[in-house]
């Protein structure tokens, strides 16, 4: 797992850069400050990372693919900053979020600029033909689409407790898996690979995606309260609607009564918390998504097999691993 | 102008056409129907008119320009929405504004919706080589960036009455005339023209949208209140940095003092309104603004002097003259 980190925080200097200097022109200087904000807070830098070892694996240059990269990064920050304002969140990276700082009319503009710039930049990537310029960019476009249709839906689910699992998971391939995909087909397109190996890589980046989605389901009731940052069963307190929750309304039997009661409370206390976590745990819903998380992540690794053997190949492989293995 | 009205009606079925179809799919409901509603609120659909109609005019078709002529739409149909939110308008073409109606969560995503499906639409255009629409997705990005600027510039200046002309200048291009010019060079663009017709047709674009938005200022001191829909003057009232209350600032002479003291009031009275309509005639920053506008569309039709004779052209040079002819 530090392998991964290592090697992601290897390809981040350059992202960063390219970055710094497509935002470095913005104008006027509250617009510009606001826009670099998160990327300076730092962050995993996941998805660009993965568009450039995509391009080395199927063969192309990291450089060819970086611009790409970077537009991706602006995609992922714009959507924090608009999510911001519309849960609410005060904390981003460990920082104020955006419009926390800046106000909400800038917070929404520096999401819009960092929009703008996204698809600005990809039009300027080097070492490409317009070809490749012209399906990254409908890559991207599609994904930024699907997006806004996730957050769309996600919102849509706190007033619903009837969501079903097909429901979910077009919520989090929306929401999540989507740019990741896009992330790692834009990686494949910009290093030159053929269409067969376009479309695998854009479907390894979907199945990571969602493994990484019901990843963060099954932490907040598996992982170590202190590792993971807030208290455990938090969702449960929420009565959102993730994989386990649909699953143990759907499989818990008499239980499920009850646990649709906990899920409704409006203030719910810790026993009932503890209570449903009992429920989910027999009615062997915690494994189940488990279990979704490893099978996406093991199709995600056997996706990998159309590419020749690199040591690019193995990162890509090990990150699928890196999804299930970190902790928080 | 009768004429020009009906010329922008007979390209807006095709143009709405467009629209309702790439739309159509987007999904959950209430995020389709936020999506659509302001282009089924009717607008004069002037930009996507000038992106055929240039197509036409350097000797294309309608058809591989019709896609980004939708896109030029949505991008404006976007930024609407998110300066509703911004400025908390709420109405927008006669009807309730978008977050009035969906609440701003939706509203924020509806404009993230557009902004996406826009540059997914170019990417689809048909007709086209993938050079063309590679140049014409970096025409409307950079439009984007300079529509965000544009817009924190404005917002900065609610706060200053030192605005130079120059700056003035830099926000309206930025706010208004840049997505005009990227609609009439994205129609040069998708026609086929030449890189030299290209580059006239943004500036023609350019020009008409200064005059455009120099007009605005112009109308609200010297329109029939009747026609114009708000009382003569708001926008004293408002303590606007228009480009006539920035002129006559620096050429009011010894009324400047009293001009700006009109110009800061919290509450404005009448009779200083009349007062400030005074000084600015008396010292002919309302003339010079009319004559700014005067000049800009002259010097439009005189670009459009590269262009083939043609019934398109004609149109073009109308238009130009509808910018002025326009009451409200």
């Amino acid at each position: 797992m530090s392998d991964v980190k290592e090697v992601l925080g290897s390809y981040s200097t350059d992202i960063t850069k390219t970055i710094e200097e497509e935002l470095s022109i913005i104008t006027p200087d509250n617009l510009g400050e606001a826009s670099v904000y998160l990327t300076r807070a730092g962050g995993k830098m996941l998805r660009p990372a993965l568009t450039l070892i995509v391009s080395e694996a199927v063969g192309g240059s990291r450089e060819s693919a970086l611009k790409a990269a970077a537009a991706i990064e602006l995609i992922h920050t714009f959507s924090l900053i608009h999510d911001d304002i519309m849960d609410d969140d005060d904390m981003r990276r460990g920082m104020p979020s955006v419009h926390k700082v800046w106000g909400q009319d800038v917070a929404i503009l520096a999401g819009d600029t960092l929009f703008s710039k996204a698809f600005e930049i990809i039009t300027g990537s080097q070492g490409t033909t317009s070809d490749q310029n012209n399906q990254t960019l409908a890559t991207v476009a599609d994904a930024c689409v699907k997006i806004c249709e996730g957050q769309a839906l996600d919102m849509s689910f706190e007033e619903r407790f009837d969501v079903s699992e097909d429901e979910y998971m077009e919520m989090i391939f929306k929401k999540t898996g989507a740019l990741i995909a896009a992330a790692t087909k834009a990686g494949a397109v910009m290093g030159g690979a053929s269409q067969e190996v376009i479309d695998a890589m854009y479907e390894y980046g979907r199945l990571i995606g969602l493994a990484f989605q019901i990843q963060d389901d099954y932490l907040d009731l598996a992982a170590d309260e202190e590792t993971l940052g807030k208290p455990i069963g938090s969702d449960i307190g929420k009565g959102k609607m993730t994989i386990i929750a649909i699953n143990g309304l759907a499989s818990a039997g008499d239980d499920s009564e009850k646990l649709l009661e906990i899920l409704k409370e409006e203030e719910t206390p810790q026993e009932d918390i503890d209570l449903a976590i009992e429920i989910l745990t027999k009615c062997g819903s915690i494994e189940y998504a488990r279990n979704l998380a490893l099978k996406s992540v093991d199709e995600a690794k056997e996706v990998l097999e159309i590419l020749p053997d690199s040591s690019f190949k193995q990162t890509l492989s090990n990150i699928a691993d890196f999804v299930l293995e970190r902790s928080a």
